[in-house]
């Protein structure tokens, strides 16, 4: 549980700054460009741009797995801020425009110089699946200068997307704000965000999460690819012992909460349509931590946490489109 | 009913090509920035930058009135050319990405300097209603000297958005391609736009429908405008002798074509959810027009007008989120 001291924020997330490109897309698209179905794959500039001439008429909006979360702790009626890198061009301007207005304390500069604020070209095919293909760009520049130790001890949980270890800087900034959090008896909060990001880091991984992180977020994939279990079960008991908290999600399944010796299967409200799975994981997360955050029990935290990614695969983006306050009272009823 | 002479392009389309910027507001938030709801409102630079800092997150997608008819026309299967002045800066790239992917050739070159691309912050209430303001930018650089001729000469209807009219030089720009048209014996479509534009110029507009338009798009407030009618029947009867078609929108009641003295109210299908009316009309001369060009009957054209009207209000933003194929089928079946 959440610690019980007062706090500014109830969560402050850190992640990629990435404002997203959305287009539609069939599935010969993404196999005759090489592309892995469902995955987030880091690309280069002149990729990005191949890419970005080949792919259909987009829609522009913020994005960033971590900045996501933050924006529906926001729209859920929590007090969220949110640490992520952009430039000072016109994406970053975007970036920092729609984090502000959706209710999330912004802090981290812009940078001046150095490569463009980051996208993300994400494919959504029939089925609502997305593909994303990640420029980093100013995301790179993240470093350990821009955690502030203080904002990180005035908020209940410190929230990190696993996406940051990719990059050696961005590495340095996590530990930093682990340990602020750990000195300020504060928790630490991690998403795994994608089973290929866990295998690129695998060892790493399972010591962060066996020495700094208090809940962990996976999906299934990710959860069994953490300690390359057999299976969900067998993963479940290597991650059991590590961590207070463990929240998975498994799709149309809903969520499994695993604590001590206590695991809650949470099944999902129905969904009246699936449009864009795009940020389903980033939702699931802001809706535990929304209700993690007030000290209501698990199974209420797994609750708000279906409810929110139930509402935002019924439209194309991964930000809310109206405030999801609603979904806040429904859980909590 | 369009020149049976064989064409390159069912339409060329010329207007100001903008880039939306779509939030949610509330009805005070219109008041207390002084907007007039459901109107567009041109503004300068300092007031665009002063509505962003104060609206919402928002979704950034390519816009433009007949920019958007354009897109609409190539989503029902027609060939469609646009003509609008983007400068070569990150959201004239994004315009002329969208609407080439979108299937219309785009022939216009991006201005190397001067005024940004042009955007239009829009503010969508609960009702689905769209406040806009546009910044013009680069628009205003639309000069005669990008009017192609021998491209107007090859489709067979060209099609003028009237918020060209306030510009000096794209009038004269507008006036050119009037006169490519005629000389080619091909017909000339305008939109009155907006009723406010039509209070700005209507002497001009009148002057034009008289002497120049062929097809005239309206909504019932704009007919009304135009020759200051005391109701939609007058405005019916005082706009029926100067065109060889009009096409008036009606809201939730549909459409009245009028042709000589034939005049044919068209019912809507019946719409599920108002979304944001962001670019109906747009979508309404498109799916007119789709038809018009294969020389179906106006009942027809109205029909397959409402259609696509009505499927582009389900969701955020003016442009097609999928082809609309279906709905040129089940107009003509």
């Amino acid at each position: 549980m959440a610690s019980a001291k007062p706090a500014a924020h109830d969560v402050v997330a850190i992640g990629n700054a990435i404002v997203d490109v959305l287009a539609h897309a069939d599935e010969s698209f993404l196999a005759s460009h090489g592309m892995d179905k469902g995955i987030m794959t880091l690309v280069d500039a002149e990729r990005a741009e191949a890419i970005y001439q080949a792919m259909g008429p987009g829609v522009e909006c913020s994005g960033g797995s971590a900045a996501n979360t933050a924006a529906v702790i926001a729209s859920l009626g929590g007090k969220p801020a949110y640490i992520g890198k952009v430039k000072d061009d016109l994406l970053g301007t975007v970036f920092s425009h729609d984090i502000e207005k959706a209710g999330v304390s912004f802090a981290c500069a812009l940078s001046g110089n150095g490569a463009s604020t980051a996208r993300c070209l994400i494919l959504v095919t029939g089925d609502g699946e997305r593909t994303m293909n990640t420029y980093l760009g100013a995301c790179r520049e993240l470093t350990a200068a821009d955690i502030d130790e203080a904002l990180i001890a005035d908020a209940r949980v410190v929230y990190l997307e696993g996406y940051l270890w990719d990059e050696p800087a961005a590495k340095e900034a996590m530990l930093k704000a682990c340990r602020a959090a750990r000195a300020a008896g504060r928790e630490v909060a991690l998403s795994l965000s994608d089973p290929f990001c866990v295998n690129r880091h695998r060892a790493e991984f399972q010591a962060l999460v066996k020495n700094e992180v208090d809940i962990l977020f996976a999906n299934e994939d990710e959860a069994i690819a953490l300690f390359e279990s057999a299976d969900f079960e067998r993963a479940v008991e290597s991650i059991r012992p590590h961590v207070a908290v463990a929240a998975i999600t498994r799709g149309s399944k809903g969520c499994a909460v695993i604590s001590g010796w206590e695991a809650q299967m949470v099944a999902p409200d129905p969904v009246a349509e699936v449009v864009d799975t795009t940020g389903a994981g980033d939702a699931f997360a802001a809706g535990f931590l929304r209700a993690y955050t007030q000290g209501l029990p698990l199974a209420v935290c797994g609750r708000l946490g279906n409810l929110a990614a139930g509402s935002i695969i019924t439209h194309f983006g991964a930000r809310p489109e109206r405030p999801l306050a609603d979904l806040y009272a429904r859980a909590t009823a």
